[in-house]
């Protein structure tokens, strides 16, 4: 899992700082996750390969989370592109998108689907044989959903020596990686375990943004390998993290500390401080491994 | 005059080449003339002062042209201003962006006044006692105008040392600057060139992008001291210049020579030339006075 952090600032984006946007790169995948105004250029910016992108995760309608999202969907239709493209987002988001097609007289050369989501639930909204997708349903000014990315567990590993050594036949092997015992060529009933390993263990992103502190999400984002938290303010400015419905980087850090997550990343910082380091300074002194979205930046999900 | 270019390519942005937008700064105004994706970012990066932007002008709903209009609306609504807000532009634009203010749950705190358009003929648009605006109708794939801004001429420049010379009273000076004959302290009739010069001549310019070839437009056009006129091709691709109704630099010149101009300057350029200086070659063929819009340039309009 590789996360690129495209925009990681707040509210409006500035000379040189982006609004939210990330790509996740898993499983053959590249999930892009809100898409504020710029984003087309920060894709091109950081060499990412955007044709590939197929399933877009808009988490809320304000526009530092989704207005690059327009122009995006354009500069696709003029690259010519066939591949399906499939938007999740509010109830809302269709209209938005097709009225600024219409008015332009054109329409995608690609197939454009839109799921629109108004569950308060946790949902499903994609999988296949290597990932899941689902909604983590937050807090904030308007109706918000956070994403909950999910590698399923892959084949157990061939050892090629023991079953070389176990006499198994080649046409057996793909039965092993399922976790098979098999019957070796002298008719000898072999375990599984003897000739395969453990697969990795399989590895989860949370990302959240933007939401108030809130423990109700702790169950849905236990132990995963990375949970990007959002953390607009610092805790000089806690008076406004709850009216505005965010939160400070120490409330990130709680929430990463409750459920025991690998990594916390933090971001969406308000444009307010000149010096993101406070926000990683502030979230240590409640959870130890912490690091800074930063327009630009890979973080390696491990 | 001073016109600011913050972008001047066609179609999609790239890493570090905008889509069309221009701030035109006359008589005490700042116009903004479109508005695509990352204008409010281009606004930063060239320290112009955009809340005393009152006025945008959209030419067409093509998303070059006023894609990033949504977010620089909301811009205004985080800095809290204050003052009214005026967009021009055709019919259509209201709805896309009050659609989104209304699913983002938000509205502004400034007055936003729509001024929908969909007049064939010229229209005045804006006027004060410095300066007019008005729509140059230009033939594209969908509705589309160009603007004219034109200074309206300037009052009568005082020649003080005459003044004192006729013995004119202080509280006279004003009338001679409108043109008026005064009478002197000693009783006599002053006759205005006597005392004053002619004020510098108004100066006018014309933006046209996104236009075919379209000679229609000259006499509305003639002898302004700037024609922004696109060119999205180069003669060898004539060939694409008609059917998407987009201008060749030649045929930018050619409208430039037929309207007797000052100064031609080009822009809108397709991405698929690596090399601008080719627009201002082929145009000089034609018309002597070539400029070329480039993102960050500053021309003064004289």
């Amino acid at each position: 899992m590789k996360l690129t952090i495209l925009g990681c600032y707040a509210a409006t984006p500035r000379s040189f700082t982006n609004p939210t946007s990330q790509v996740l790169e898993v499983k053959n995948h590249l999930f892009l996750i809100d898409c504020g105004e710029g984003t087309q250029m920060q894709l091109r910016r950081n060499k990412i390969k955007f044709s590939k992108i197929r399933h877009i995760f808009i988490s809320h309608l304000h526009g530092d989370h989704f207005y690059g999202l327009v122009g995006l969907i354009s500069t696709f239709r003029l690259l010519n592109r066939e591949k399906e493209l499939h938007v999740y987002g509010p109830k809302g988001i269709k209209e938005i998108i097709t009225l600024q097609l219409k008015l332009a007289n054109s329409w995608t050369n690609f197939p454009l689907l839109f799921h629109e989501l108004n569950s308060k639930e946790p949902q499903l909204l994609f999988e296949d044989s290597a990932v899941m997708v689902k909604t983590i349903p937050l807090k904030h000014r308007i109706y918000t959903n956070g994403f909950l990315f999910q590698e399923k567990p892959g084949e157990r590993k061939l050892l090629i020596n023991e079953a070389v050594k176990y006499n198994i036949d080649v046409s057996l092997y793909n039965s092993l990686k399922k976790g098979k015992d098999v019957v070796s060529e002298d008719g000898e009933l072999i375990e599984n375990h003897l000739v395969t390993a453990d697969p990795p263990p399989p590895k989860s992103y949370a990302f959240c943004s933007d939401t108030v502190f809130d423990p109700d999400i702790v169950p849905q984002i236990k132990h995963v390998n990375a949970l990007y938290h959002e953390s607009t303010f610092l805790e000089s400015e806690m008076d406004l993290a709850f009216p505005t419905k965010h939160s400070t980087a120490k409330q990130a850090a709680t929430i990463a500390k409750l459920a025991s997550v690998k990594k916390l990343i933090l971001g969406h910082y308000s444009t307010r401080y000149t010096d993101i380091n406070l926000f990683r300074q502030e979230a240590e002194t409640i959870f130890p491994n912490v690091d800074l979205a930063d327009d630009g930046a890979e973080i390696i999900v491990e």
